[in-house]
């Protein structure tokens, strides 16, 4: 490990989970402590899910979505990841001396009407203050308690051979958005962050059926980063049919231009979905009709061999390892 | 309102107040959203307490704790003032590129041991890491779960005229410990931190009699602060005794030299305590029995007069209005 927190370090993938298994997971080691997106516990005789998320979203404010709205997103979908119903929410805020406060007031107002889309209620808050040029604009944190639903078992642990894996609609818009809206590249191209609250969508295909293994939201490190983990949460080797995983044309060719792998651009509003090969038909077609996942498809399945690979099938039917995530594709995504 | 953030807006008085009740209240009201420490919330038949706080003191290290230390104990002592017992906490990191890896651990261990003593456990978390200069060191965001006591109903609102005022201990420390941590006064005082994890002290209290209406930890603000809120918030006026306020002669030195009133000194183990007359003897009895409140004491009452005022009676028996907060005395005291 390296002596001092790097970039790479907030990537959400491998260096990541090492700063998480060597500095946090051994000394907050529980039987509750998680490695999925929520925390379960029974309390009182309620059984809650539990999650936490920090924004330092960089620009704050981006086409489709400000930091106010992702805020609540984020936090939302790692609940409903968990087949558990977005109950309520804490957020604390971190301000710059300086700040507008119109920004703050807009970015609030944002979090009220994704709160309300969402069925979740925002009960408590913290405020805090740092000089200027101590934090850059403002930082949220929110954390969020849903209520699980009974039969329903989801965890990255779950996946099986014979699992096929879904994905609830076109991929890397947000990782893309960000991107372009930094304009240190100079592309002028039209795309819109995918962030949107995700448990209507969870809730439909739990109404279709209680027989899912995985729901993962792909966010920092993208679908790549979330198949990876999974395979290796899991044992099982994944394959994907290049051909089939949906990706806008726009975003499409912003990779193309600057070479990078649409697996590996962050989603803030696309879930990944592991379910047995007969289900899910019925799931991309509940999906389908949903308001966030017009473009759910199958890409892949779960295969016994090569376990915690990640293997793509490309349209010439050769096959290539997909890269395990290393490195900080791009800083300050959420 | 001012038109950008101010530094004020954090100092947890006036400003702060008028902050969350403009931009925050404004749009997140609902029936749970609460102006005390916690949210009481009734989930799938358990009644919950549910609280969130940022931490950004800087230093990050000081004499009696750390970040880490600081972070556990807030949110314990939140939802304990609350009369819930913490069960579960998430933390949310903000890391500085660059920041040494050694440090995040010491705080790591710090939080570890901390939520050991005070019988909670951390369940989830996250990591964001932004750009050197992007954020000052580190900050720390956790959120806690409390289960509520059965018979007890604490709140800002309800005291009540004829109840006794105590504090758990002597006052003042933490601000104090800051302030001379920032070595920007070259003062040379024995001072240390009183942050302290409160939920088995209110357990103990609350054991010896639940005929107790406000707790409350003063932190930010200080003991002056939140006893202006209570005011306002119960619609009462408060007589302090000067001459009982518990103060440490090392704080006091530090005062006189500075010119601070120690009622608005940051404290971070530190309770104060509204119940009824008759009840507040055995209170405090039972609290100098305890780890952190050997100082314990009365220092004033309710009264039914001068209502959302505090007012203080000197020595020589001469009464003045303790002036509300306003202002930031010190930025980033937590």
């Amino acid at each position: 490990m390296n002596d001092v927190v790097t970039l790479a370090h907030g990537s959400g993938g491998k260096q990541t989970a090492e700063l998480i298994d060597t500095v946090f997971k051994a000394h907050f080691s529980n039987p509750e402590f998680t490695a999925d997106d929520a925390a379960l516990l029974s309390v009182g005789g309620a059984n809650l899910a539990f999650t936490t998320d920090g924004f330092i979203v960089s620009p704050p404010e981006f086409p489709g979505g400000n930091i106010g709205k992702l805020s609540i997103c984020g936090t939302v979908n790692d609940l409903a990841c968990m087949g558990a119903k977005p109950l309520y929410m804490t957020c604390a805020f971190v301000l710059e001396e300086g700040f507008p406060l119109a920004k703050v007031e807009a970015y609030a107002a944002a979090m009220a009407e994704t709160a309300a889309e969402a069925g979740v209620r925002i009960v408590a808050g913290d405020t805090k203050v740092a000089g200027k040029g101590q934090v850059d604009g403002l930082f949220i944190t929110t954390t969020g308690i849903g209520l699980a639903t009974e039969g329903v078992h989801l965890s990255g642990a779950l996946a099986r051979p014979g699992d096929a894996v879904i994905v609830s609609g076109d991929i890397g818009r947000h990782g893309c958005t960000i991107l372009l809206a930094r304009s240190q590249f100079g592309i002028d191209a039209d795309v819109t962050s995918d962030c949107a609250p995700l448990w209507g969508t969870v809730q439909s295909m739990l109404e279709t059926t209680k027989d899912i293994h995985v729901i993962r939201d792909a966010t920092r490190g993208g679908v790549g980063t979330v198949l990876h983990e999974i395979a290796a949460q899991s044992g099982v080797g994944i394959r994907l049919d290049g051909a089939a995983i949906p990706v806008a044309p726009s975003v499409r060719g912003v990779c193309g231009m600057l070479g990078l792998e649409p697996l590996y651009l962050a989603c803030e509003g696309r879930l990944v979905i592991f379910a047995p090969k007969d289900k899910a038909p019925a799931i991309v077609e509940t999906l389908r009709q949903g308001k966030y996942s017009g473009e759910a498809a199958i890409i892949g399945e779960v295969t016994a061999e090569r376990p915690g690979r990640v293997v793509v099938r490309t349209e010439i039917g050769a096959e290539t390892l997909l890269p395990p995530p290393g490195g900080e594709l791009l800083p300050r995504i959420c």
